[in-house]
């Protein structure tokens, strides 16, 4: 169910909806529009009474959502999610979803003070606006490296310090969440733990972005519920991300799956990523399926980067080589006009001088 | 790495070679067998010296493991692993992996006393040993009912003092899984969870045998890679389960890969369970695949059953009546002995009188 | 458009209303029935009228067909279509699609007269009735054996005159399509060709029963279209055959759809067998998912035997031994049973002495 | 195996060389490079002995193929293949895998002249070089429409000689093949067809450019086989042409697999066409993807274009609007400078007028 307000209803109108709801037993979501703001109802097992909603000031009327997701349908909020991210002090806001494009760059795995900075300061000269790198690693062995923990979250907490950069990471359960959701500016659930319900509800309750990566081998409807699992508990600013799924095909570890971008465009307000590191897992693919998911319409990339990808701790076969990534920007750039974008990086440059 | 016991060494000796082996650092994993005890090595980043374990007396041999996986592999571990289960006080024991199916069924969800109660006793009366109910349910949409949690856990325990039926029960996560693991005889780790590696993690610190769903798009590596995490942490009885894999068929809702049964057997020691009900998503599709499963080598089957399954809270559709499941049990007893197998089910006749 | 005739209708009736439709420009199928005929309708593009048929005597009423395939559909016809073999003159008639199980054999390729005629002997010794080898070989490599084409066919004559087995092998474009109609028992259309429309319609005009494989990605509804091809120009005899599909899953080389079986069932009257070499590839898997077959109700088994696989032209790590074979026979006449059905093979040990 | 000759050895020296290898029984394929030629040796069972080889004059070396595709491969001829089309008196030459993106549009059926038409002058006047027209159209039920056959074939080749556009369209058996080699500029073999091997032998001895799409379910090298298998009968213009594949994402038809563009540049010197429309089979993402493909390195595009697609006789809902396609045109051209490409149109714009 969603309330639709007035273009002119007041701010104490929609708390006195928001209230009503609430006193039903129900929860209120108010999603602010350009034009006027809608409020979403959940928790309702079958159908609300309209009518007692509806004769309440302010409220233009009340419609069914037929969509099994509700908070992240275009149908509930018709205008893009844009998520805005403030000044570190170096350089200017940041967003994701907007005209500008989103460029997250980094290691798979911060191996070490040093190697992380070397990364950073490359992908920095080179215009990102948001580095990566994990700290919490999951991993298909319980014997390879699992990542540095807490060290390399206070690693990236330097890097935002130093260069600007906005910090992305992954948090794989309860407690690296709260560390994560301490240390970063953007939350990363992965593929493994799209359908990891407990940890979609708590990354709910915080006010970080979340940036969530497709399920190996989730459709659309299950990705975007799982979305709409976050946006559930009140945290309306999640990421997509498509990062390959599992299929026949063997000359690429997994098969990017770009024509979800157009799809989650025509069902979603929320802004989708594209990681063609994953969704390769081979170096000399990346570059052409990063052009060709700005070509297709993401609102950005998530890549691997490292300064010595042959000895990588991890995915060093799939991370680019700092000049590769710098091509990469020069050529993101020139397509981004194409489909109305921008690709921001001008300041970027001088940071990392 | 793997030490291999002399056939006539000590209980002392066999500890002063785990004790050898934690004091460099390492893990040690001793492994009973018919013959002789192995002890697995773990947590060594390279290669370990072999020498100094050599000379330790009552050691015939250290051999490296080629297989990513080590625990669960048949090289480690030459018999199959059986898990057994005393008898509740109502029955006889009963097994998990040895000559004996093990029939697993109830309900998806628990939905009230009453239900599981009268789905007990039907599945009891034609001689499953385990029920299973779901009290923390994984579901796609986060406005779907999500199971009765503890209130469902303490159903189960009245069930088994009633019937002497063993309980299965899925955990979704930490919390869940500390109750479950209090409550229930086996603990479920769902397919959505299998690299859930967090979650595993803590179950492989319990000592209840942990019944591991394959994910949808889980190779059989990465299956055994998710035992192995479990495995590591000390608990050695996994007990596979295969549920259906995502593909493009679209005549069931899953595509039961039965073929994973030889190629896990000739793997690994774990048992490995069927699942048709999940498997298939469809009622009349269950009892075919239920005797195509065990007629292929499974050794045993996981079924959901519901007195009125068009009422269901979920999964209904492919839920199978009381009476089916009889029938199956019928046609599972003539199907066991073509394998070298037995279904026992003289005991909860009675029980359930 | 389906026209069901009354029970009493007498084969002039029946063929004054397939004369009527003829006339208006569409083409009429009879089809027997144990109760009565209907009178399958193709060729019309929009609705026919009804009125005029309905009229005319001995039709009980005129209803539409909503599946796309109507001449493969269970609603059309709803006893099994049983397909049957007269005596060679060595032992008894045989069956597809009725009580009796039918079994298959063979090697992957005729490779001589001597491997051919060895590997038959021990396949009727075991109570084959079908002689399944490949005289023209669809190769994924240009530069791999082909097949000894005619003279293969020439070879497998003189199996059916020795043995008694009916001869089963495949047509890869219209030139063999004829010589194998001419010399064979039944024409085999393979994986590759299942959407080869115009070689379908070819086979449609044969009166020698064909039997379809399953594309290697083809949905249920794409095959029993396929079916319908051939059966749309007459030809009403096709085997369906099951022979696993891709999927990510890496431990076998296709991954074995069995879950096709009860569907196939509820939606068409044909017969489905199921190749389990080509399903697994590989030897070990061969047998468990030839029982698992059976157990889910296949009306036979289409399997690889070969004497010497270790040095076979094609396909030798999915042959099984003579001996494999002879367990495999036994195993299924136990399970038979269990499903409501026979496996005949008293007379085969005697032809072969 | 792959006889590479120096860079001065003249035109004797190569056919010595070729009838040298035909004398062994085996099949010679020279094959013109930039700096020298190479001669491909196919029908060999095992090695060749190099040594008489080697011997002869102008021979520079002899050396093995490991891949099992070899005319196709990149190893075996290292500059990409530019297939080249005179002009046809209206406007200027075209060529298919050079610096030049090709582009190939036009309905999916070939429905009446007025319409082949109307539908021709829009693409032309867009810049388009190739016209596509289904005239025998490979469908999945025998009872929907199949084409207008060679009525459609004259149609096309009066709009070459009106807009001067090569006509592409598809052959689906051998009678079929025979007309459209006769009709066209290139023959498409069908995704369903792409491992019709007798179909493809025949296309193979053709003089006329090849189209090949990929199958549903064929992996990288089971495509270059295919290929393979048309060049191995002395036929080397082949085009690849990626279609989407079959996976279990429901959110589109098929599943474009753009990664596979870079995969084939590494591996083989074949030109890479992309085919939005089947690839999606929704009319909103055919422009991203049509976009993507050209970012990531494909040679072209093929696309369904149709000027009233809502009463379209097959795949209305996949064919884009001819303001669509003037958009989509416009795009390319901005993107192709990005990837080193030119868009070659302006001609064509004239020839509509």
């Amino acid at each position: 169910m969603l309330v639709v307000m007035k273009a002119q209803a007041t701010p104490e109108q929609i708390q006195a909806v928001c209230d009503h709801i609430e006193q039903l037993g129900l929860r209120a979501h108010p999603l602010p529009g350009a034009q006027r703001t809608a409020i979403g109802i959940t928790g309702n097992k079958g159908e609300v009474d309209r009518g007692n909603i509806e004769a309440l000031s302010g409220v233009a009327e009340v419609i069914r959502v037929s969509k099994p997701y509700k908070l992240a349908s275009r149908d509930v909020k018709e205008e893009d999610t844009v998520i805005r991210f403030p000044s570190t002090g170096i350089g200017p806001d940041a967003t994701i979803g907007g005209r500008d494009l989103a460029v997250i760059a980094g290691p798979c795995s911060i191996e070490s003070r040093e190697q992380a900075f070397a990364i950073a300061e490359n992908v920095a000269a080179s215009g990102a606006q948001f580095f990566r790198g994990g700290a919490y690693k999951p991993r298909t062995s319980p014997y390879a490296f699992q990542g540095l923990g807490v060290e390399a979250l206070r690693i990236m907490a330097e890097i935002r310090d130093r260069f600007g950069l906005r910090i992305v990471t992954e948090a794989i359960d309860n407690e690296s969440l709260e560390l994560v959701a301490e240390w970063a500016d953007v939350v990363q659930i992965g593929a493994r733990n799209m359908q990891n319900f407990s940890l979609l509800k708590r990354a709910g309750k915080l006010r970080k972005p979340v940036l969530l990566k497709r399920g190996l081998s989730a459709t659309l409807d299950e990705f975007l519920m799982a979305a709409e699992y976050v946006m559930s508990e009140g945290n309306y600013e999640v990421i997509l991300c498509e990062r390959g799924v599992r299929t026949f095909a063997d000359h690429t570890r997994n098969t990017l799956d770009l024509s979800i971008i157009p799809a989650v465009r025509r069902l979603s307000h929320l802004p989708i990523l594209v990681d063609p590191s994953h969704g390769t897992g081979k170096r000399d693919s990346v570059l052409p399926m990063a052009r060709a998911a700005i070509a297709a319409g993401a609102d950005g990339i998530l890549v691997e980067v490292h300064n010595h990808p042959e000895v990588a701790l991890s995915d060093g076969q799939q991370s680019i080589y700092p000049d590769q990534f710098a091509r990469m920007m020069d050529e993101l750039a020139q397509i981004a006009p194409v489909v109305g974008r921008n690709l921001p990086r001008d300041i970027r440059v001088e940071a990392a001088k």
